[in-house]
């Protein structure tokens, strides 16, 4: 299969590393890794052990990848704008576009570009970043649930996600990928949003009652706001403590939007919290604090974009 | 009238320089100016005027003060364990206790340890800061209501008043103190609550669209704990219109839980937010931000606490 990996971070060179190892045609479009990765190839350090790539197919315009079966996006989406022209050359009449981007409005974003019938959600659960050029670390999880846009999509996921599972990634099907993006939510928003804004690890967090508290009753907010959007069976109550078992499980961990704010780049706000607070919002439902987090951390930004001159 | 300024910060010098030059008879508990102050006396860098006091009466400990008519309080309320030390030399029969300091719940603390009939509260409009040891910086308002903890306590507090007033400190009697005290909170808790987090100044909060709301919001979640209070009238809702447009006035102004917090202070959050939130709570008003917004400070403080070793 003839895979295209757009958006090389930590995620995108995690998944495609594996592919290709598992014998799949992949194609990396490469921004800062590309000089390294082609020269000296990928290596994948992984607590299910490392691994290299010498030789790996890296390119700098997509234009130079053409048609795909199958388009993997882990692209930040803050750069959401860039998508129409990244992945415009990459289209064929069968390409699948699977987008493995965190929050909400990813695919209806991609469906109005390239039509709904060929986007697929992709769920990843997975901790990894990037270290020097050339090297990526693997250092939890990593399986994936993917869904189709069009719950009556005809796009066979089964034969897809037996493909990922025969490359060594967890891959399993969903038949309601918006309760699956919800059920991500409710760890995300209040991990990625309150880790990022007091630039502190989620043991932190857990080990202040109060904070603690905060982070269930943001949960709540949101499981809250999921259920009002006609899935296919309501999210309980009590998956809130299921997340927040998880996350005492997790240690000293850096949420993603923690690292993205802690290296200066721009924050998933918008897909992960104000996305949500839209839905949320047109279902009626009230989200003072989730509402709250994302302004606070947008005000937070003005800053700091303000001294990085963006 | 003999009068006792203790928690000679900001406050304390400015209201105690101004009653001295007025002719009143004051001494002052110091801390950190004590040499300057005995050395040099005080410098008041004033909008309305500088002046020098070269004689001051400051003390170290408030045995060698002694019984005063006036007590004033300018401590920061996270020393309040410290009052009953710092006052219990200083009260004789009749001396009256006037505490300027921010928040809910000074008047009721002092109250336990004094007695109720002699306890003033007082809230100060006042934006001034300390500059090098001696010199206090005067730099807008100034003026102060005052009111008795029993709203039918025979303390005369005109007279008091014209004393403020006759020394150049606008004063006014006010018969519902803790409606005045809430009034002040509607602008307190949000700016303080929020410059402090952000560590941002007031204008450039109201600048974006979306933190001014959040001030609105949680302004309004103060009037409606308020307004639960019994208080002799309701604050209606357009006040929080008015703290809004104050604070447009406000310019580039850091509230005094920013200036604290910068400068490596604890912060006054128990009495101008914990407190305040108990109110509400107990009256069955839901403060959802005005909570998170407590509960986000005290944790941003834990990391701050822990590299200063406090």
């Amino acid at each position: 299969m003839k895979i295209a990996v757009i958006g090389s971070g930590a995620l995108g060179l995690y998944y495609g590393a594996m592919l290709q190892r598992g014998g799949q045609d992949v194609h990396f479009l490469l921004r800062r890794d590309y000089q390294a990765i082609c020269e000296h190839g990928l290596k994948v350090l992984s607590i299910n052990g490392d691994f290299v790539l010498p030789k790996v197919q890296g390119y700098q315009r997509p234009e130079e990848i053409g048609p795909a079966d199958l388009v993997l996006i882990g692209l930040k989406t803050f750069a959401n704008q860039q998508l129409k022209a990244l992945i415009s050359p990459l289209v064929g009449d069968s390409t699948r576009i699977l987008t493995l981007q965190n929050g909400l409005g990813n695919e209806q974003l991609l469906a109005g570009l390239f039509g709904s019938e060929r986007i697929i959600g992709g769920i990843a659960f997975l901790a990894s970043n990037r270290g020097e050029p050339g090297v990526v670390h693997h250092l939890a999880f990593g399986h994936i649930i993917i869904g189709n846009l069009l719950r009556d999509s005809g796009s066979d996921l089964e034969t897809l996600a037996e493909v990922f599972n025969s490359c060594g990634i967890g891959c399993r099907v969903s038949g309601d990928l918006m309760k699956t993006r919800w059920e991500k939510l409710v760890w995300n928003i209040p991990f990625n949003g309150l880790c990022a804004l007091l630039l502190q690890t989620v043991d932190r967090l857990l080990a202040n009652p109060q904070t603690s508290e905060l982070i269930r009753e943001i949960m709540l907010e949101v499981i809250r706001a999921a259920n009002a959007q006609g899935l296919t069976e309501s999210i309980p109550f009590e998956y809130a403590a299921e997340m927040m078992q998880l996350g005492g499980n997790a240690g000293a961990y850096k949420p993603s939007m923690m690292v993205d704010r802690e290296e200066g780049r721009q924050l998933e706000v918008s897909s992960i919290m104000r996305v949500p607070l839209e839905y949320g919002c047109r279902a009626g439902v009230a989200m003072p604090r989730t509402a709250m987090l994302a302004t606070l951390l947008e005000q937070a930004l003005t800053i700091e974009s303000a001294r990085e001159g963006r």
